[in-house]
């Protein structure tokens, strides 16, 4: 995965004045996903019969656009825009969404986006977030797979960044933060681990130290796991594929956090119902202006 | 974890002419396991209670080994054996025993194994296997612990390790090899296993491509996976948290390959039936010569 270029991080479009309250517009990447365009044509259909305040801004060739028009009930076509080219990122940058979807490629739409919409000061390598299911509750593991060669000043940003990201989406005022590695004994792990926990312990955050795979599961041990790109997604896709993580709507889709905008990834995967569920969870994101209060809480 | 100091290899003791046909001699480090030595002696007294062939060696301190003494039968002491100094290995190594069962520190155990017993001829840093149950049947999972920081190479051998291995404890005539990563396209992963791919493509060797988290449980696309040490440990252990990889008596048990010895490796949380089934995996390695299999396998 090549390496993001910074850029000035910039502001998503302001909200236009006209739209009701609770509306949401989503930019949905028509051409993302190992079944694309079938499957988001899909799921764009159920995500707009499901919510009534739902705007989609269409991304991608034409006879996929088609296909959603001509399958929408006519007296529902005014929700729908049709954007034929550039990205569903710069669509959101240009203030025509208030977020974007997508299943598509995951690197490519993590550099799309930090292109289009900018980073976080102090954020090099925007991390994608996961929620899954636990014995316990919800916990936030990431990064789930955009930054696979990390160096312990990442995992560090990230570290901050789950934690904002699971005060703000599951009202905890100070998640406990955990280091995933194998052993919890202090010094256990590879090179990257030992040298990030010594980054951790100066955090102001409230890092409870080593944890272990059985910890992703079990949920006991802290609310937010720490790890590497290539480890989370290999550790998300077996849990998913053992119904662990299946029980939740959030769990099949991440956020990507430190870019200006609201960014959603769907699994390559994913199914129609899966793409519905990314796209009302980008709405409910955009709602509750979610990432909005994550960059306050790391600021 | 710290590497392997090179050393030559050499045979593990030559078996002793006097014992009868199917008796197993197993090293048990008394000292092993987060709740040793009250586990482990626990193990050893249902491993000789479920098995009338079976002779341990206990290796540690006087007063775990008195435990196991006190607690078995007066008829069956005869086949328990105290070693008070040394490690395991150095047991085996000195053909006091023909395979050791330790839940104690991987590193340390694996250190302590390649030191006494020595490695097989080309290989560097030996492995942790392990065996899990998968939709599709069983499949090797390597490395899940030893080596956490491997360098492409490392990973080939390992590949070949693990071929040999499945072929020799599932019957495989030609197991499929593949390289656990994440997204199946090629070129994609970290560094690691880009670099590791190319070496694998040209191995004699049945190799099936990259493999996602999702296969490991599924089982459908490969019989062996491998992955560096310190994702395959947190998988195996977020895996056996999920209750997905308990369902068999081998899952939690690991064997190192590569030593000239059979080590079996359990979990430093294992109960005491976990410690008996480790033992019992370390009596049935023996009986059926499936390490020497493995060694003819790669060499």
């Amino acid at each position: 995965m090549g390496r993001v270029v910074p850029e000035q991080w910039r502001p998503t479009g302001v909200p236009a004045p006209h739209r009701e309250p609770g509306t949401a517009r989503i930019a949905v990447d028509l051409l993302g996903g190992d079944h694309a365009p079938a499957v988001v044509v899909d799921g764009a259909l159920r995500a707009v019969d499901d919510d009534p305040s739902l705007h989609l801004t269409l991304v991608g060739p034409a006879e996929a656009a088609d296909a959603v028009l001509a399958a929408v009930h006519p007296a529902q076509r005014h929700r729908l825009t049709t954007v034929l080219g550039g990205t569903a990122a710069e669509a959101v940058a240009a203030g025509r969404a208030d977020a974007l979807v997508s299943a598509g490629d995951t690197a490519v739409t993590v550099l799309s986006a930090a292109r289009a919409l900018g980073r976080w000061p102090g954020v090099r390598r925007p991390p994608l977030a996961a929620v899954l299911p636990t014995a316990a509750g919800r916990l936030v593991l990431l990064d789930v797979g955009s930054t696979v060669d990390p160096d312990e000043q990442t995992l560090a940003t990230h570290a901050r960044l789950g934690a904002a990201y699971a005060a703000a989406i599951h009202d905890l005022p100070e998640p406990r933060v955990g280091l995933l590695t194998i052993g919890t004994e202090r010094g256990k792990g590879d090179q990257l681990r030992r040298a990030a926990a010594r980054l951790l312990e100066d955090l102001p955050l409230r890092y409870v130290g080593l944890v272990e795979g059985s910890d992703v599961v079990l949920g006991a041990a802290a609310d937010v796991v720490v790890t590497d790109g290539f480890t989370g997604n290999v550790l998300l896709k077996a849990l998913e594929a053992a119904h662990v993580a299946k029980n939740t709507d959030e769990t099949r889709a991440a956020v990507l956090l430190g870019v200006g905008g609201i960014v959603v990834v769907c699994h390559g995967a994913a199914t129609g119902p899966d793409l519905a569920r990314g796209i009302a969870f980008a709405a409910d994101l955009h709602r509750h202006r979610r990432i909005d209060v994550v960059q306050r809480g790391i600021a």
